[in-house]
């Protein structure tokens, strides 16, 4: 089993970006331990990181035949890109949407996602820990549809 | 560490009602699953359900004291019940909201929730899974602050 | 054939309360009529009014094995509880919203039902004939499946 | 005492439109029925159907001075037609709506309806029975009022 | 020059229609009065009432060739029906909007009109000097044009 | 008989504000004229302008006692003034709403009037005319109270 | 193959009503050109035009059984006619919506399309040669079916 | 003269919730300073909380025979409880609505409450003090009417 | 202690406008009961009434060094004008908003009021009492804070 | 002449997505139609696809000065796009909008487009016909305007 | 060429007002500079503050035919004056909106304004430098139409 | 001090796109004024022109640790990027917003800004000028920072 960790813009500024709102940990680390998680899990696990729109089309579509299932934070894409969705539906595999802050806490723009009602489920608000429930989720997900 | 598990109206019919949309396993099943979560975790677990808003207001504030957060599934109340989270936020101690199904894949009034600005985050779509999630993202958050 | 009956808050005070807008008729005459047309269809009859949400929950559960289909008015809490939207659909038995009132010429809160689309139908506006029109819809419907 | 029914667009289609929606029997057998239910009440009952919101409007007109109630299903025009509503109100004579189908759970443009408010009650979801309901309230409410 | 006086649906009723909303003068009056004032005027005017929606729209366009402006009471069709506009629009001659009663102080359904932003003016509340002070208006209208 | 007439702010511009839209009539010729018609109804005519709200108020609080109606143009105002409608309505005579061009055809924040509920009626889009208009239809409703 | 053209109220004047808006050629010429274009693709192809809703719903019930597809263009009552929409869909044959404008470069009222959710796709803003896609696209999709 | 006193959910924390938002007074200081006034207005006062909706209509029903008005804080009931409005308006005694804090500078959902429009009056943001001016309040409109 | 009472326009008509609506008491009563009480209090209580939204804004700035609080009634005002709130915020003194009747059961514009969320508290309903606990709970606040 | 096609993200994946919805034809067989029948039609035809809003922006302004029309189907950024309705608007050539679905019949955030009041027409639902019928029409309208 | 600056309510307070978020400069020292910057300009400057939407009104009126451009800071009256905007209008000269504060990080009512459609443009957000931008910017537009 | 300045899709067309709306200076004309500009103000001014919403990105992440201030037109994507505005607040430098055009004079959509809330101003109209106010604006409100 392989899934794909798609991480939206700005993401890759984690760790200096605004550490109180979103932790010091950087995306590395994160995909360090979704790795480890993985290998917990039995599972393959790559991460790709976009400030593009497109670029994150063009992979999902590139990756969408070898893929079983997506963990997406798409970050600021959540509440704009339709694209995005119409990629993750078309690839037929199904996707978790993660977010490391409480997307319902903050400003009202944030509180529509063009992603949740397509998704399997939806965890926000845990910091990194938010990938980690999202990824054993998904797995689960994945597992019982075999 | 002691945390208390709210589950909402009808959650008792776990296992009976709508299997196709809330799966096969019972409220018993799951509360058994948390406890053995708890105890990986070293916390304390009680559970309580309810059909009334009441009897989960006046739950709340008696087990305030001696509860360090809430895990929270208020099923139909999550669209309604101001008291329920005045209750939550009264008791000044965290708590995290979860849901069994994607509430945001289902009818339009399940898409506006009381709590979810108030939690600390938010888990749907998982199953007896989004409680397990929900649980170990509430005790990370306790442990942060300690 | 067991039919179960369920009036919401406030409806004991029938034949008291604003008898202009709702009639002289008690709720415990209104019952005898239902029982005494349920004879007449051959239907079982049983009634339970609460003012509480959690009470109507609570019942609709404890009946729904033994009962073929809900007689319903939720009075106010038709405009605000999900709770008893979901507990009438998880009992898997078909129910007919009633009202004695035409809801659509009262206050602009009273124009949205959270029942009724998840309802065989609905009949508002005939005082205690609202019930009596809603049994008789409702014993046709249940044949009509059998 | 006469009553005089009205059905709307696309009611004569009966019994060959989208039977799995509106029922296999024809508005002619509906109409008898109503008359055969006219008569065990006393009162005269005869029906007209139009396709045409002006012809709808002609024969209100016409026969308001001869009719007690009207018994209105005006099918697609409930939702558009203010002429309707007050060449009804107009004649001075109370009229009750019903539907064949549940309204309330169709598309959205069928939950606004402009004769709602005017009306002595509403009826929906019931099929041809939501017709016999109405008539047995309107000539309750008329006889009430005599 | 001539002008075309259109009635819509119900106001055939004048005069017996809601004599405390409407007045107690029937239309022949109305439009004798008209006919009275368009002499002084010395314009020749012509009265057409319906209640189909259909013979206005194929009355305006039968007259649009010798008419020269239009004097209309759409009644109920004013905030449903786009065919009138359009065939008053397409005549190529301005028209007056005029209701014997204030729609601003009705029901708010009545608030919105499809055809005044396309008239010259609108007259509203005088009862059948709403009908005059139009007629004068419209009058000024086309002789300040010719 | 006595009426008076308001104008609201920039109305003694007329003849020199944006005359395309306005008329190039003064607002002094418009008051000449009201009280010519004034003279052939036996009525007497005062006209007050003023570009200050308190103004206006303060004028009708003073005339009132001895004003029988008013002629209102508020212009800007009607849009934003709830204490002029509070003086109007607060005098306990009535009041006829015009206004020289068509609002229904401007701005969309010209659609809302704060004043015409409350008004016996409406003229818009007559130039000077819906003065005269409004005028003549307010001495009619005055003299039928009579 | 049969298909029905629908035209909708105020088409029967084109070529006259607003050239500058809806072109030159008349109704007339317009069927021909659409008879013609249905000789090459080996359809009948019948036209009828009304002002009138009713009309145009009776004909759509008298010609469903001999009809396998319809081109519509409803002009005005795109946007009003609920009858319009079920008589389509009850016809039980699919359905093409076509304007010669572009509907959504004017008025915001005619952005709201009763129909085009229930049709097979709309064509707007070609003139004339919307009718002539419209009628290849539903030939294209009614052999598909075939 | 006899006046009950309902306090809605949460308030049983007064003193100990949030108090530099509801303050350090514990709800029977509260209640018993209301009974303090209450002997100086010659009124006899009782005081009923409950975190129970149901209970609070119970109560409402129980009490309404021997009761002249209700002095009201609905608390997060306010907001959502159509069945307390409907017990409060059914009680046929007047009503007034008090709240500790200011409701207007809080969360957008508490700026709607259900039963503002059916109170004589509303007092917020003056801590115990609104109880206190509620009270008074109460006591003059209730003796007005006698 | 001084304290600044602000009437907004038309209140110099009390006990002459509506009386059924607003009471038989004048402004100078009411402003005499408010220095009585005043004196009570130990406060010094100036009064100062305008039709003029910019005579209050005005006469605030002017009062502000040497007012320590403001009791509010802005009439009309309290649904307009941003000009009011904006000089109150800028006085640095806190105020509380009243309003002789109940402004939530009148017309929908006079449910949002510009000032509510920057006041300590409002009272609406009470008649001239409104003013009065308006003033107490004034200067309870005020001398808390000291 | 010399027109450019421009496909929008996931467009590439025709044929292989979801080919219930989107039939089973490759965009490039599309594209090979679209220049077959562009040399019927004696224009030259270029087409463009990309994941990548950036990429279609640059590709409009780098084509804009030796193309005379664009044929776009913007797939996602339909919905989302301000800068390619700003590309095709600055390149001063006009532009037909085209779909494969028809997306008034799919999800509510699909009915909103940023392109079509800016287009010369819009066509949707026809598959890849929807391209051929956009084709034609745009090159009528550009042989028009020579 | 002549310009006018209009400060609206409140402004004169400058320096004294919330100096957090209005800086602690006065309105006259914001006036000094704007008069230096128009002798650089070469330019006649004049200011007028009030707190009376009618004075402004008046003022502009008064001014108008020595006025090339307005500089204006309506204040509070930016969000609800239509008679200001109005007098704006009716002047026949252009006008520059300018906020010392950014009106878009505030309160939503705040984010309405009736003046910026009509606008050259708008500047928001610098403190008194919006004025010297605003007028920098009005100068060279006139100069440009000259 | 170092400031960045960003262009937004569509503007490297400046000077060709529509010069009535943009003018006819280009973009490079636009950077040599700020560059000129900026060494007065003794700033390094960098500018930085893309159609793609990611490269903006990229690029503000990139420059972010040497920029003291973003001075920013987002064009198009001021409506719809949430990433963008995400780039800009992650940088934890502060920004003006900047559009050649008055945006409240255009379309509905372009009134929506997802950056101004969160910018220190706004400058909108006044061509190339509103960089130079903006850049003039940002050097002042860094230099107060500093």
């Amino acid at each position: 089993m392989r899934i794909c960790v798609l991480h939206g813009p700005n993401l890759n500024l984690l760790g200096r970006r605004e550490p109180d709102l979103y932790g010091t940990e950087t995306l590395d680390e994160i995909d360090r331990r979704l790795r480890a998680r993985g290998e917990e899990l039995e599972v393959d696990l790559v991460s790709f990181q976009s400030n593009h729109e497109g670029d994150l089309v063009d992979h999902i579509q590139a990756e969408a035949s070898r893929t079983d299932g997506w963990l997406v934070n798409a970050a600021g894409l959540t509440h704009s890109s339709v694209a995005l969705r119409d990629a993750l539906v078309a690839s037929g595999r199904p996707f978790v949407e993660v977010h490391l802050t409480n997307i319902f806490a903050r400003e009202p723009f944030r509180r529509r996602s063009l992603l949740s009602d397509a998704a399997i489920g939806v965890v926000t608000g845990f910091g990194r820990r938010s990938y980690l429930f999202g990824l054993d989720g998904l797995v689960v997900a994945l597992r019982r549809d075999e």
